[in-house]
């Protein structure tokens, strides 16, 4: 088996943050020459899947400064200070969307982009939902919309769906429905 | 429908590297109160899902060093200056796998992680590959490994794929064999 680990030979600090660190690394290739790498440091995520009684999977609409854009999204978020990720996923999807969640299952998780981030990305199932009396949070600029599974391929296909944690989603809600998972 | 745009009121350049920007954008909230989003800047990338005539998928492992793991990744990089994202996807997939393919399809794309970057991900299929003579770029630590299409969504269950654009690319994978896309 070919060596694929680099060594860590030196790391700088460039920025630490509200939300993110950033720091350049300089490494050690299998091949013994050095090579820098720029590593964004974030807290890690966790995103929720949750599907309603009538097969609906619940979605946000929200505006993503980075993107200029206004973006179709599982809900999700950064969990507090020493939070468990399944209780950072009720959070997220009670504040977000106003749905209280019974069962709330990991299902596996994933880095949104391992080449230069360092953000792990949980998948949480929901299930057996009830909309509570209290609106979500004021601070929440989301709009919440629920789709029929069955519906939601379709919008990965024609572009609608532009954001790869929600593609996950998609294919976690259609492997549960197909009792897969 | 409810007011969800941003409106950027301050822009501080917080850094500007090799492969990555990050900045620091002041905006004004739907409801006139001001927060603030750190922003990581990236070129984007292709991410590649080659299909051979024997229904596998293409993968390479390789060591990722904000991870401090060796992960299981669909071949994908970052296009050169001016290349097109197929010729980025043809590039990138000879170069880490030795793999010559004669189509190049976009399937669609998504932001990695739109809450903090606008790195965008275009997902590529590719198909009708031939093995090149020459090895791959011998500075690209990485190991190439063929597995069956049918056998990738066990490898998502069992947590041995760590990466959301491979999520994403075994998703596509399956829905080609399908004949769905």
């Amino acid at each position: 088996m070919k060596e694929l680990k680099e060594k860590q030979v030196k790391s700088e600090r460039l920025y630490k943050g509200t939300l993110l660190g950033l720091r350049r690394d300089t490494v050690e290739l299998p091949n013994g020459k050095q090579s820098t790498r720029e590593v964004v440091e974030h807290p890690g995520a966790v995103a929720v899947i949750a599907i309603t009684q009538d097969k609906e999977m619940v979605f946000v609409r929200q505006f993503r400064q980075p993107t200029g854009e206004v973006l179709l999204e599982v809900p999700a978020g950064v969990p507090l200070t020493g939070e468990k990720g399944e209780d950072a996923a009720r959070r997220e999807l009670a504040e977000e969307t106003g749905y209280n969640a019974k069962i709330v299952r990991k299902i596996w998780e994933g880095y949104a982009s391992p080449g230069y981030s360092d953000e792990l990305i949980k998948f949480y199932l929901a299930l057996e939902m009830n909309l509570m009396q209290t609106k979500p949070d004021e601070d929440e600029f989301v709009e919440v919309e629920l789709i029929d599974v069955e519906a939601c391929l379709e919008l990965l296909k024609t572009g609608k769906i532009r954001d790869n944690k929600t593609m996950i989603g998609v294919m976690i809600a259609e492997l549960f429905l197909k009792g897969e998972i």
